[in-house]
């Protein structure tokens, strides 16, 4: 068992009995959400069943998702409406909220955010204590006339739905300055909307503000190791190898978990197919085999009858 | 004379006798403009003068600009203003018209242009016959719910100050149809203003589309040849070894004066300074010597003692 383990990261596909041995050796599970276990508003078929039943085995769950468009608050209430009854704001690691613990633990801020995301991220920020610029409602103004705020000592972008040239601008010169940090929540290039539309993502934004200001973005959100130190200075006793990564996404979930040292699994119910996982395994460079998946399932729906043999176990 | 003549690209700083030596050994002046011959609407002291004594001695002027947003027709009118009085529209290439061309007559598109950029690149494009999506004016639409034209076959960035994310978002999702063209009219990562502040420029926008859709796009304007090719099928007998390219940045200018074959020089009213050149002829790797201009001035006024030594000649 445990291609992982020996090294060997194959995309290899498993099943029942093999899952099982794999959860066994496992403390922590680590989901993604969007594409993992539901789909914007819809809830993938078994999901909610699969994260009770580790949690009432006694697994430590915990969400680790790159969409900084809400606070925690707002998560619970989603987790909760969507069925996933038995999830805690503890459980749940966003990339605004670790955006926030960056700011106000690691680099202690001083000074304001200027803030180029959602209102969902200012809110999460704004609740840890880190001060962000509130935006001037001037429909008119432009960046030759605009006001800047003197303290602005970081510059955050997410995913921003409301973007403008201004708030590009505004950014942008902010960022002049060398003292001005330059953080971004996530780098996700886009997400797959109904119809085969796509939602420009945090990283497109990123990197219309990296060219603008000839600086390099540090990105706090999946595949950076920083969600994992965020958890792990929350929970206590958590050991790599013990822990599985679950996502949908190479680029953001398999190499999270690659970087860490977990053993991961490919669902495909998302946005990476199998020829995507196949293509970084035969391609070069070699460095992109962190991207290939220890595992692949169709569903986290394929955990089920994991449990149902432990179930029939545990009753004999 | 003529350091780059002999291959030798070395930030020469020359004046009036060396000025004369190159100009009489040119036919062909190529002028980028802002930073160059003005600054937003202020001339730069002496470039007027300059250009019409280079047309008065029968030299071809051209204007090669990366700024997309205006057509030609309002540029004749921008030169007048600023006292460039002998100015015609032939002499113009901008980044807006070659891009119609472009779409005119290299891929001869069939169908309409997505156009990301200002109000004065779509008119170039309609003023040449390239048809453009009419953007609705439809403040609430999301890229959930908002119409998508059915025939687009290219989308072009340019420069865009009422850039929104529904423009971004509309753009990657014309984009996912491989069939349809990504052009950017230039790559000019941003713009200074006065008081420290930037502009975000073309490049910026072409980046966020670039990482949202996936792929690269072409790009029109300086540094890629392509203008060049529009200037020799507009003038007959440019032969690169007599055309000269003055501009005031590194990237753009000095690159494409280098990628046509042309001698290049600098001048130090705008962007790049001395130092910048110095960096690239001094580092690593040797792909970037073309970045490095032949010649430096401080100011295209620095021409002018050469047309009076001229003058005195042609007066003895």
């Amino acid at each position: 068992m445990a291609a992982g383990a020996f090294g060997f990261k194959g995309c290899q596909k498993i099943r029942g009995p093999q899952i099982r041995t794999l959860l066994e050796a496992k403390d922590f599970i680590l989901f993604d959400c969007d594409g993992v276990i539901w789909h914007g508003e819809t809830a993938i078929t078994g999901a909610a069943k699969v994260v009770s039943s580790l949690i009432r085995r006694g697994k430590n769950v915990v969400f680790v998702t790159n969409n900084c468009t809400r606070p925690r608050e707002s998560y619970v209430h989603k987790f909760y409406r969507l069925g996933f009854t038995d999830v805690l704001l503890e459980q749940i690691f966003s990339s605004s909220y670790c955006s926030a613990l960056y700011l106000r633990d690691v680099v202690k801020i001083r000074g304001q955010v200027f803030v180029m995301g959602c209102d969902g991220l200012r809110r999460e920020l704004q609740g840890a204590g880190v001060p962000c610029v509130e935006e001037a409602d001037e429909p008119d103004a432009t960046i030759y006339d605009c006001a800047l705020a003197e303290d602005v000592k970081a510059v955050l972008v997410g995913h921003d739905d409301k973007l403008t040239f201004l708030k590009l601008a505004k950014a942008s010169c902010y960022l002049r300055d060398p003292e001005c940090l330059f953080l971004a929540t996530d780098n996700d290039p886009w997400h797959p909307l109904s119809g085969g539309r796509i939602l420009p993502g945090s990283g497109s934004l990123t990197a219309a503000l990296e060219v603008s200001s000839g600086r390099k973005a540090t990105v706090i959100g999946k595949p950076s190791r920083f969600m994992f130190e965020c958890i792990s200075s929350q929970f206590s006793g958590v050991e790599p190898a013990r822990c599985l990564m679950i996502g949908d996404r190479l680029e953001t979930d398999m190499l999270f978990g690659s970087n860490c040292g977990f053993d991961t699994v490919l669902t495909l119910t998302g946005v990476s197919q199998l020829e995507d996982a196949q293509r970084y395994l035969d391609g070069e460079p070699a460095a992109d085999r962190g991207l290939v998946p220890d595992y692949v399932v169709d569903s986290v729906a394929d955990f089920l009858p994991a449990f149902e043999e432990l179930d029939d176990e545990q009753s004999d």
